[in-house]
């Protein structure tokens, strides 16, 4: 039984706490947070565990084996270190760190000590992404072409960080999870409304090696919401829509076809095959419990995560290049 | 009554044709194809037409007033120029031209003849389009803060020119229309999938002076069609749907509303409005018979068209513009 | 070479004749209409053809050898018995009849003189419905449980007859096609909103033996286009929307499992079954091209047309007995 | 300080107790429930509330002003009727009682001894449906033509009641609110498709002095979740869509104009007017908060309830029609 601590009980520790209360092999143990009345609120809902306002006191109780954080970015690195260099397994919100600096000392601390250090990539672990990565895996949708995203709605703007590390850090952990290559460079484009706020809009273009491209759209300043994803393949094609409440994931057996028989390329044929569509069903676990079961499992079987600290270092590298590219109008920057 | 001459019955040509013929103020006089078989059709459905295979003949003939050109793009400048230069009045198929140095030719031909120099950007005369430009004019919207199209479907590749001709020809013809502000620079990225030809997906970033950034994203090779536009402004923001059987324009009455009271802009309340939705009733006028009508007034009167050369021009050299930046990984090119 | 005659040259007119022109096996070889102008029209697009005011000169014309009718349905029983009588071939436009005694007394003929008598039930010729009636017969959805559609929008009001006779056909052909059973009784409520002028807007059930009941909804008074059918079954269940532009038919594989194990009926447990949605390819042939050629292939080949007499007189048979079930308020009447 | 007690802690009963807790001017005193584990959940996260497995200590209870009843409809009787003689006022869960003698009688002791008798319709509560009765109040839809209900979906089969009583039930309720009139006589049919269970689909057409017609669609074995409503009026109609996140209510400027001045009916003209579209906002306050602060509020001041007894009668008459006409294939039922 792994004795988890959870700091930060602000929007999205509450679900770490619910999700390692109920699942088998984990029980919370502590819960920090700097505010009295989110405590209480714990209190409350979990009797008996240990509340503490001071997070050095949760990483040092002996109960706990495993550190989850879900705290502001800026405290991440800080709070992880701490916990690792205490003998602690970590699971921590995503972004993993503000800079990649300090995702790779984490890294290095965590092998150092043999001890796992995961992100929490939450989408990477609902039954959609699980099932676009099974396909693409499989071959389905052949060659991949491209990986389009958009990602924007009405607020709630963040005053610390900018839309891309807000919103686009999604689409960069899933597509580090189902493309089968890693993006080479990136140029961003982003624009601020509100004077002395980081940028609210931004564009952001993935350059691969060979025939991938990708693109994400984020926008704190939208007036519908929209979760949509495009993947392109020589053979087949998925659109992804999150908000759709139950086919989620559809594929096409659509294409292109081209007949290069001609003895020059203008009398190549291209033509088009349009086939049947066909949504998989998806896996309705809630994406925090798969990801929960396999933080302990990782614990207790000393196993990289799926979402380890480089999958997290390799996101924040992203979210670092695209920033310093948005201040130079999309200027390319090499990864 | 002006007589008209139409040069090309192939796709659009038909169009021409038939809003030409049923616009008062104007009869088709002459049609030109270089195919006999398109020729008999407009033959068949146009009795005592004059038809012929050489455009030359048409342009000459005295009874044309005016000649509408309905070509691939790469010989618009050479059919028009000779018409200009036959002293008839031009209305040419979007683009314009194949460049930008091509378009102020046509510009200053017309111009040193006061003929009426016209470019076909048709969705400029929808009833959707100009409700949109009569909201931002009458500030509704507030500040434009932003403008991004996707334009996306399966096929047709297309030989001769890359997506951004053929498909973000008609955003930048709706952005030069609606925006109150010109782009200073553009930066775009592509990526062809089948060898030998141009580019068949790409993105489009344009920026403006002050608070304004545009996108564009154009693919040929996605399994499902869109044509979608968010426009986002201080007070309001549009969500243009032109697949929309009816409502394809809607008016949001949301927003952030900044409270800059406080001392410091970390005080700074960010605040959201969320209103009413409407969708206005639009003009149903087919597109294309609003515009002949418009055509046919500007040579009557010697009026400017709202889609003048000028307009061609500022199009066309952001599409050369944009193309560049593709062969340069998405290099900001200065407009 | 079958001549075709069309008598009508209205709203459908001229897709029969385009469609008969274009169709191997079949040729245009007259029109009427009692309106000159849509003669001219007709004679303009099909010059060479036989063009007249008076249906018996075409109905006589030796060339003739088969007759379609697209006239209001008030007219269909005289115009079809002349044809028949004159040992023309006939393809009716839906309803067949004003009346089941009309029908029956068309099927006679036709029979008596071995000619064809066919129903011009568009939608049982689209690539939605022929793939639907695959589905059901090769018991894909198991055993069929209801059938429920609506099919409503604003306008057109019609003076002549009311709402199930104008859009509920529709519904009851493609029943006709697709279920396997024939309803045993109907009952209808509606109500007319301007006086003087028949129902605009109707239900409709249909009773069947055993597990099946169907329901229709049409509205003349719709503020919104609605054209979507389920279908239930005990295997899977299909929703068909006509407006879909591409999938038009999703086979959900989802249904109910009856665990009947328990000792009383209180033991039986009820669980649900979600899997894997799939819109199939449809062939996109226009319905009327595929209808043209069965028409011509059955007089041909003596056979008996999908769309008979017989099946006609049951569409005819079902909309007289809700007409009559309106007038007093949804009584039950026998089939 | 209004004292409340909630018998049944089942699916709906936390929301009760929720509500109550967080209302100013209530608080919840006691729970009750026969399942002990479901007390020891409401004392978790209510600790200091009195719980026990016997209602009539809860009802007896002199701290309990009023008793919140959510249990199986076919107890709602005995319970409420026990609770309105223990003095207390009572808000039950819809539909009030399983026959309309009951809820006759529920009626009749809350009015001797002047207690509050509220039923839950808890959809005249949401944002939605107020705003829709307030157009309708204002006159905006003009006369009232139609009021039709869709609510399928796959799932739960009830045992004890059919589809009428579980889902229709909402729709009756709305109608109740919004609806200038009542309905004179109902109709319905339906069909179980599981054998010894009660009906699962069932459609239900009322009927109303003058012009108006309702129809609702319930059916608990569709592929699909459907919740959608089309108002239609003399100058406006209103699609509600409850699944729609965020324009629930439509207002559509459509509707038909008659010109009369013709000299018979024959000269009618009847013309479509398509104007603008308008989702208005809707406020998002919880239903069910709205609905207990007006519950206490109509305690405190000895006020009517909205959803008092008799509409709670109202709509149980009609269920019980409806399932009568059920048994007869749909014969008509004098309401």
């Amino acid at each position: 039984m792994i004795g988890i601590g959870i700091i930060g009980y602000g929007y999205w520790g509450p679900n770490l706490v619910r999700n390692f209360a109920e699942t088998p092999g984990s029980k919370v143990v502590a819960v920090s947070d700097l505010r009295q009345e989110r405590l209480r609120l714990a209190g409350l809902r979990y009797p008996g565990t240990k509340l503490t306002t001071v997070h050095e006191e949760l990483i040092m109780d002996p109960r706990v084996d495993a550190v989850a954080i879900a705290t502001p970015v800026s405290t991440h690195f800080d709070l992880a270190m701490g916990a690792l260099r205490a003998g602690k397994h970590v699971l921590v919100e995503k972004p993993l760190t503000a800079s990649s600096e300090q995702a790779k000392r984490l890294i290095e601390e965590s092998q150092r000590r043999k001890l796992v250090l995961m992100v929490d990539h939450t989408f990477v672990y609902t039954g959609a992404v699980r099932k676009i990565r099974e396909l693409v895996i499989q071959g389905e949708l052949g060659d991949i072409y491209y990986y389009d995203s958009v990602r924007v709605n009405l607020g709630l703007f963040q005053h610390d960080v900018n839309v891309v590390w807000d919103l686009a850090v999604h689409d960069l952990a899933i597509m580090d999870y189902v493309l089968p290559e890693r993006p080479k460079a990136v140029s961003a484009a982003g624009i601020s409304h509100i004077p002395g706020n980081p940028e609210n809009i931004a564009y952001m273009t993935l350059f691969f090696d060979g025939n991938l491209i990708g693109h994400i759209h984020v926008n704190w300043l939208a007036p519908v919401k929209l979760r949509s994803t495009l993947i392109g393949g020589s053979r087949k094609m998925i659109l992804y829509d999150d908000l759709e409440p139950s086919e989620k994931v559809k594929v096409y057996d659509k294409g292109v076809m081209v007949d290069m028989n001609g003895e020059s390329i203008y009398q190549m044929l291209i033509g088009y095959r349009t086939g049947d569509m066909w949504a998989p069903r998806l896996d309705h676990t809630e994406a925090l419990r798969t990801e929960a079961t396999h933080f302990v499992e990782c614990v207790e079987e000393s196993k990289r995560p799926i979402t380890d600290g480089e999958a997290g270092l390799r996101v924040v590298r992203v979210l670092e290049s695209a920033t310093e590219s948005m201040k130079v109008k999309g200027r390319l920057i090499e990864l």
